[in-house]
Order: C-alpha cells, then sequence, then structure tokens
C-alpha cells in the first residue's frame, strides 16, 4: 500500500503541524496539504510560511476531499473541531491527531466519526517549548516515537498506512491502548511539566529582589524547569483537564516519594539521601542508551 | 594588586576543581598549583591530565606555601580537611571554596582558620552533570556568576583580590550574605534537584515493562529531569545535609503551591491552570535576556 496521501488536512497549524507540514512535504507523502485554523493571524504567517497548498478558516473546508486528516489543535478544541467536520469527512479518509492525551480523545471525538471513516488517534512524543507555525521544523520527529491508539474495528491496514507516514517522517511507531498511554505519559511528561510550572511559579511569588537573584543564579539548576515551564499554557491546561485521573495517580505516588525525602532532609538522614541519589543515574544512561538523549555534558549548551 | 598568585592548592580535583586548574592556567593566574585528593586513582587520573605541577594524597602538604587554598571537595569533607590543613597555612594566604552551601562552611572551616589567613569561602554558580577529574573544561565559569562571602574582619582588599581571580576565569563576582546565599541557592539549586531526583526515583519504581516505556518516551519532559538527577550523589547528600533549614522552608512553600495545582487538576479548574501556566514565561524570558539559557528551542540539543 503507498504511504502517499492525496491531500492532508492540518486542523491547527501550531508547532506540531507546521513540522508535519514540512517533513511531509519533504519527503513527498502528500500531493497537497489544506490548511486550517482558528485566527487570520495565524492563517496568514502559515501562508508566509509557505506550509501548504490550500489555507482556510473553516476547517470543514480543509477536510472536504482529504484522505488525511490531523487533528493538530489542543485537546480542548477537539470536540468542537470534530462535531464541525464531520459532515465534510471523505468515507475511506483517516481522521487522526497529535493531542498529548489519549482516552479523552477516542471519547469526544469518536461519536462524531462516521461509518466508513478510520479513526487512529497519535501522539508524536516530540517537541520543543516554542509554539507557533514558525516554531516547526522538518526534523523534530527524527528519531523520536510516535504512539498510535487506533479506535475498535479499524482495519490493520489503515493503521499500518498512517504508521509508515510517521515512519517516512523519522519515527518509530508504537501501537498501544489509550488508557496505558495516559498512565506513561503521566509520569513521563505530565508530572514534570506539572512540577516545572509548579517550581516556577514558586520563585514568581518570591519578592522582586530575590527573584533577580534566582535569575542571575539560575545555571545551578533552575533554569532547566523554566524551559518546560515555557510551553504553551492553553495546550497544558487541557492536557491536566483531560487526563485527570492518570495525573493524580502518579501525582500521588510522587508526593509520596517526596514525604520520604523531605523526612530525610529534616532529620538528617545522609545514607538514605545517598542512596536514593544514586539509583537515579541507571535510568539517564538506559535513555542516552536508546538514542533519546544526547551524552553532551549540560545538553550540549553551548559554553562561551 | 596583582591577580598572579604564586601557589595555588587545590583541595579535591573533580569537575570544579579541575576545572579551575585549567581556567587558571590558561589566564596565567598562578605560577604554581598543587594537587590534593583522597584516592590515589583519583589523583593519577590528575596527573595523567597534567591538570597541576605538584601532587599529593596529603592536603597540608599541597596547602604549605601556597597563598590561594580552595577546597573542591563535598562539604561533607571540610571539617576534617579544615583540621588537617589548618597548621600548613601560610600567614596572608586567602582561604577560599567551592561548596555549593555557605553558612554551614563558615561555620565549620571557620574555627580551624588561623590569624593572618583570609577566609573567603565562594560558590561558582557554574556546574555539569558530570563528575572527577576529566570533566572539568576552562571555560565552565565563563558568564557565570561567583558568590564570595567573606569571614567577617577579612580586609576588603583581599576579597577584591579573589574577586579578580575568578573574574579573570570569566565570572561575574558578586558578594553577599551566606544565609542569604542559601536561601536563594535553595529555590535555585536544591530544590529542583532534590525534585528531579525525586521523580527519577519514582520513575525507578515503576515496573520494569512501564519503565522501558518512559525510557522510549523520556523525550517529551522527562530525560530533562534525568540530567541533573545523574550530579553526583555524594555531593547532593552533603548539600542537603548543611542547608536543612533553608531547603525545609523553601519545599514547603513548593508544596503549598502544588497543592493549590493538584486541586485546580482534580476540580478541574482551567481558568486558574491556564493563569498558573501563564506567568512562568516572563521568568525565562528574563533568564534568556541575562545571558544565564541559550534561546535556542530545546536547549539546542542536535535534532538529526
Ligand atoms: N508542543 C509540544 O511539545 C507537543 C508535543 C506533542 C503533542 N502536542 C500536541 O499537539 C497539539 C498542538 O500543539 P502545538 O504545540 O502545535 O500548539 P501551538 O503551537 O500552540 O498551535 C496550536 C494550533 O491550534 C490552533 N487552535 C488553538 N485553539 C484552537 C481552537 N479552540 N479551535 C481551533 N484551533 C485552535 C491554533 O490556532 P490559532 O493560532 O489560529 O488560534 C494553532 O494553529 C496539542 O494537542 C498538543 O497536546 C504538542
Ligand atoms: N558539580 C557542580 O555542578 C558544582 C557546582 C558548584 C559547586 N560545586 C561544589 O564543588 C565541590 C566539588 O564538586 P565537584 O562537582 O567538583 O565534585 P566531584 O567531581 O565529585 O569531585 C570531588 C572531589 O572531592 C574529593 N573528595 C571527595 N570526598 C572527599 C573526602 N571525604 N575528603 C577529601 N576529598 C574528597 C574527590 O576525591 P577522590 O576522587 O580522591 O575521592 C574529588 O577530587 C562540592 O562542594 C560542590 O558542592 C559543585
Amino acid at each position: 500500500m503507498s504511504v502517499r496521501f492525496r491531500k492532508l488536512a492540518l486542523i491547527g497549524i501550531g508547532l506540531i503541524g507546521s513540522s508535519i507540514a514540512l517533513a511531509a512535504r519533504r519527503q513527498r507523502l502528500v500531493d497537497s496539504i489544506a490548511i486550517a485554523t482558528r485566527r487570520p493571524e495565524t492563517l496568514a504567517e502559515a501562508r508566509g510560511l509557505g506550509l501548504g497548498d490550500i489555507y482556510t478558516l473553516e476547517a470543514a473546508e480543509a477536510v472536504r476531499g482529504a484522505d488525511l486528516v490531523i487533528l493538530c489543535a489542543p485537546v480542548g478544541a477537539y470536540g468542537a473541531l470534530a462535531a464541525s467536520i464531520a459532515p465534510a469527512l471523505e468515507q475511506g479518509a483517516i481522521l487522526s491527531d497529535v493531542g498529548s492525551v489519549k482516552a479523552h480523545v477516542l471519547k469526544v471525538v469518536g461519536p462524531h466519526v462516521p461509518d466508513g471513516v478510520h479513526f487512529i488517534p497519535g501522539h508524536p512524543i516530540a517537541g520543543t517549548e516554542h509554539s507557533g507555525p514558525a516554531a516547526g521544523f522538518a526534523e523534530l520527529f527524527a528519531g523520536r516515537w510516535c504512539v498510535l491508539t487506533p479506535a475498535p474495528g479499524v482495519p490493520p491496514a489503515q493503521t499500518e498506512r498512517l504508521a509508515a507516514f510517521w515512519r517516512e517522517m523519522g519515527s518509530m511507531v508504537e501501537c498501544m491502548d489509550a488508557a496505558h498511554h495516559d498512565m506513561v505519559l503521566a509520569i513521563t511528561s505530565h508530572i514534570p511539566h506539572l512540577v516545572a510550572y509548579n517550581i516556577v511559579g514558586t520563585v514568581a511569588d518570591l519578592e522582586a529582589d530575590t527573584q533577580s537573584e534566582v535569575v542571575k543564579f539560575s545555571a545551578s539548576g533552575f533554569r532547566d524547569f523554566t524551559r518546560i515551564a515555557a510551553s504553551d499554557p492553553v495546550m497544558w491546561r487541557d492536557v491536566f483537564l483531560t487526563n485527570r485521573e492518570a495525573v493524580l495517580e502518579m501525582l500521588g505516588r510522587f508526593l509520596e516519594d517526596l514525604s520520604v525525602l523531605q523526612r530525610a532532609v529534616r532529620t538528617g538522614d545522609g545514607a538514605r539521601l545517598e542512596a536514593l541519589f544514586t539509583r537515579t543515574r541507571a535510568i539517564r544512561r538506559s535513555i542516552i542508551d536508546a538514542g533519546q538523549e544526547t551524552a553532551a555534558p549540560d545538553f550540549g549548551r553551548s559554553h562561551e
């Protein structure tokens, strides 16, 4: 089966949507790209960057005649988007998305999907802290995983077609149960973001003098957290609204563990602190070995 | 007053000690460098790297005749080191250190310092997650702050001499009260490390299958935390044992703020989540503007 699609419709054209546009174009995976977004400014920016062939503020118009439709907006917008595009979806088309949560997507989009349309939610595990159509680049997905969580009843050949599309853009692909995805991503991505937002918030509450010292001395650890806390607030609001159970479960475990550390600090239990700090190195090593991280010190940040 | 020292003694020759050796040599700030460390293997490694002129396992021997002595070991070792070098310290010498906490250093080292020796604790706010003599590089301190917390009664000219030494190595220098340093660094560095160690620990407790998925999908946030959780466990044990009060105070604030976020997730309070996630961007911007962070997406990590 060919990996080439006739018409790709991207609904939302921020970091992820624009990266798909650039990668799909470069790899010649599509004949034409239709781009829909909410705000005229964003559409104009996408047009200025030459990301597509068709530009519209009507999602349904972009979707008409498309054999691959990918939702690339914050997941909170999916319900309304799905309702508006449903009548325009073509028989035999694949409907997918890139949202950071998956069970919720199946739940809110699924009921709108017409028979004969193959609904295969997806999540490329790749990103940066930047947003908008200008933030995208064709290499974003290279060497990164893309998780697919096909709706019940989708023919395996269709899932394989979408998987091939992602592989051509450089990804490794894994199919998985949506609830399992949400649990794994809660600890891998959502809790790290929650904690990073939280610590940056704690600093934001300090008096101005102290805050400026934190900025000066931020190379000692804090600046790392500000990167992920610079991600799009609406996207992250939606992640926490739509993956509540898994986030609260993992946050509970995180807090239990933190109580143990807190007590070790309070009681001056050096042996326990050292033991807890020692077992964490192996995990970084396995991430580097898995090709998911640079081995260069300090992420390879440049030192002047 | 000249910034050149006759003999620099480095007690401990890991990441920070070796970086000082390389930077001081490159900038011609010292005539000779004496290196003392605890283990013969480390001494041999330092010798193999050509970091100094004199190599010894006796700290007192390195210190003899030195006009600048810098402790570069974990702070938990300082009390014993200070006792052993005190008799060998030369009149008029500067005694400094690089430890990540400062009030404790004044408290445990101070009583050992002979009259006529200028005790000026210091903390270069620079580092990587790597350790040992081979991890150092001369550019480590470039553009980074170095905090000095002179003991009472040290002549300002001596503090200025040490400040000039750090400036020649590329640092900006700031003098401050030790307790204030410890409070600012608790939130800037110690809590970020505690939280990073903690989240990596939570993952280490997951069943093996899930853990390997976290590794695969770690580019979604988790891998950032594993970097600082890969720092030396003994150094960090000592930081938490010696800056307990400030760490517990800042951890308390962090936990209060996290309760607010937790409740917002539980009750689905999207407006509050979005507001909390929005106010954090300005801080990253100010860190980049202050020259303490790269503006490149993803820390400038390379994308293949
Ligand atoms: N950023 C990451 O690292 C990352 C990684 C993996 C997956 N994801 C997922 O990818 C999706 C998009 O993220 P992104 O980083 O590309 O976001 P982004 O750069 O902020 O772009 C979001 C896009 O969605 C559109 N949009 C926003 N609200 C909308 C609404 N209510 N109705 C219709 N369109 C709307 C925006 O349009 P206007 O500008 O016209 O309003 C914009 O085109 C999210 O679901 C996110 O969970 C993100
Ligand atoms: N790493 C950072 O990012 C960073 C940043 C700023 C400040 N600091 C501070 O710098 C100091 C050194 O850190 P580092 O990263 O350079 O550590 P490192 O790379 O682990 O090196 C530590 C050095 O201290 C020696 N040492 C360890 N325990 C000792 C003991 N009980 N008695 C005598 N010597 C001992 C080690 O000697 P052997 O190998 O011979 O045992 C080694 O030479 C610490 O106080 C830390 O708080 C670190």
